[in-house]
């Protein structure tokens, strides 16, 4: 019997999908069905799911081998009980690439003065007070060292910026100056001067900017996430902007999304909101990652990027 | 007798590059008079040049070994009659570096759609309008690939841009497609849709983006002037915005500088004025550079960044 995988995604990428997921799996010798929706939950193998898809009870598809998602964020899978099997997070490279492509733009925006560039366009040479310093001389810090913070810090130190990486447990990068733990995530807000936030959503690292961390960030400071909105309090956030501690946040991802017309991040000065654009699944690589997944499901080899459900990614 | 150097540089640079500059030639074992300024003009050796210093007639100078340009332009300097000796230009890592820094945020600030992203901190959630595409899905070219150009390419390719590099005559580069004389210059601007231009001021390129050249640019194509003003026709440039056959024009050099306050680039809606900061000579890479070659004058060997007359740079 064929391989049954049921797509359980936004509408508006079905047919995409398909016709691509169709391709990869030929190119394994991979004799497949794909559903947009079943009555035999039963008989499914795999789900492909992303959180704006049709299914979030699993409870009826008793034999799923995977659920594999289409996002790197997949803490609503983790939380969710009804999940039988093994989660995949997606890792593609169009993600990677994304995502080290806005976060060296925004890094680099900052760090150039690019915004006050920009508010300068009233006929006054503003020529001393705006050469930017060079990046040999600026700290920029990665939180999260993942398949998307890697590269990121990897990109900011080829443009030679000082780079501290800090990750929950200790790793080593060439050229990066890894730091990890408590001690290590005080001294890095400290020391940095432009701070990324790539970490998972996880029970460890939700709220981790807080009103505490916030206190221990360097004067003048500017916040960047592309991570998860749930890694920061808000609140504290617009406190220490308001206080000038902070000088920017700009932010890519927040706890409701759309971020609601109400929020104070939209009209705040100090805040720049970015509509969740930093880093998107592409069509292409993530169905090729797919496919290597379901042939390993298939021929029973280890998954890659399989999630951990207890860490939470 | 010591080596005999006239520092004829802005007024707020001579303690600083004096102090350098004394070091860095006591590291090569010169024993060295700086003065900033003579009365025995025809016993200087070198004198280190930038054009808001307060010598522009080197007349009476009679015995110079080299004039050593603290500007990597030295257009005033080749078209200046009473220059006696040879000219070298300043090529220094500070530079390169802040240079690659500017444009890089540059290219990745319209490749990302950054100007509308901080144009819609309005409360719409414009996800799908603002979702940029990926660097490998882009054209860029950088006209000019001399020792500001080439770490510039080199950089946008690191990110995963497709870089077209445009110089004079023939080049090869790892990684960068090289074009060359008209015939590529009149595909690199139909093919790009970002442009940097950094290429010297010299006859062969006063005016080069003019009506003809810029009606073959790509439509909706992005132009960035980090090389010098006179490289653009400033009148054909604003028809080409107005018509919007170009998108935008962000421009850090200029005919005039400062930016006279009546020029139409100052309110133009298409238009970013950048006051000459992408690039800076920063003092201590530039004295060591400028150690360097007193050091291989005295010693009879050849200067590093030696300006060809003829060429213009």
């Amino acid at each position: 019997m064929p391989v049954q995988v049921l797509l359980s995604v936004h509408s508006r990428h079905v047919a995409n999908y398909c016709r691509l997921l169709k391709d990869e799996l030929a190119s394994h010798s991979i004799e497949t069905d794909i559903h947009i929706e079943t009555d035999t939950p039963a008989l499914i193998d795999y789900i492909i799911y992303s959180p704006d898809g049709p299914i979030h009870d699993f409870t009826p598809f008793t034999q799923l081998k995977a659920i594999l998602s289409l996002w790197a964020g997949v803490e609503t899978l983790v939380r969710n009980q009804t999940v039988p099997c093994p989660i995949v997070r997606m890792v593609e490279s169009g993600m990677q690439e994304g995502m080290t492509e806005w976060v060296t733009g925004h890094v680099l925006r900052h760090h150039l003065g690019l915004d006050e560039v920009l508010d300068g366009q009233d006929g006054v040479w503003r020529q001393r007070q705006l050469m930017p310093p060079l990046a040999r001389d600026r700290c920029v810090a990665v939180m999260g060292l993942g398949a998307l913070g890697s590269p990121c810090a990897l990109s900011l130190r080829t443009l030679n910026f000082n780079v501290i990486g800090w990750s929950r447990t200790a790793k080593e990068m060439a050229g990066i100056e890894c730091r990890h733990g408590q001690d290590g995530l005080y001294s890095t807000v400290a020391d940095a001067e432009i701070i990324v936030l790539l970490l998972p959503h996880t029970s460890a690292t939700e709220n981790i900017v807080n009103s505490d961390l916030l206190a221990r960030f360097r004067q003048n400071s500017v916040l960047i996430n592309s991570g998860r909105g749930a890694l920061i309090d808000d609140k504290a956030l617009l406190a220490a902007l308001d206080s000038g501690h902070l000088k920017h946040a700009t932010l890519d991802v927040f706890r409701e999304e759309p971020l609601p017309l109400d929020h104070p991040f939209w009209n705040h000065h100090a805040v720049t909101v970015s509509p969740h654009i930093a880093a998107d699944t592409r069509a292409q690589s993530a169905m090729s990652m797919i496919g290597e997944n379901i042939n390993r499901g298939e021929r029973g080899r280890t998954f890659l990027n399989l999630v951990d459900r207890t860490l939470g990614y």
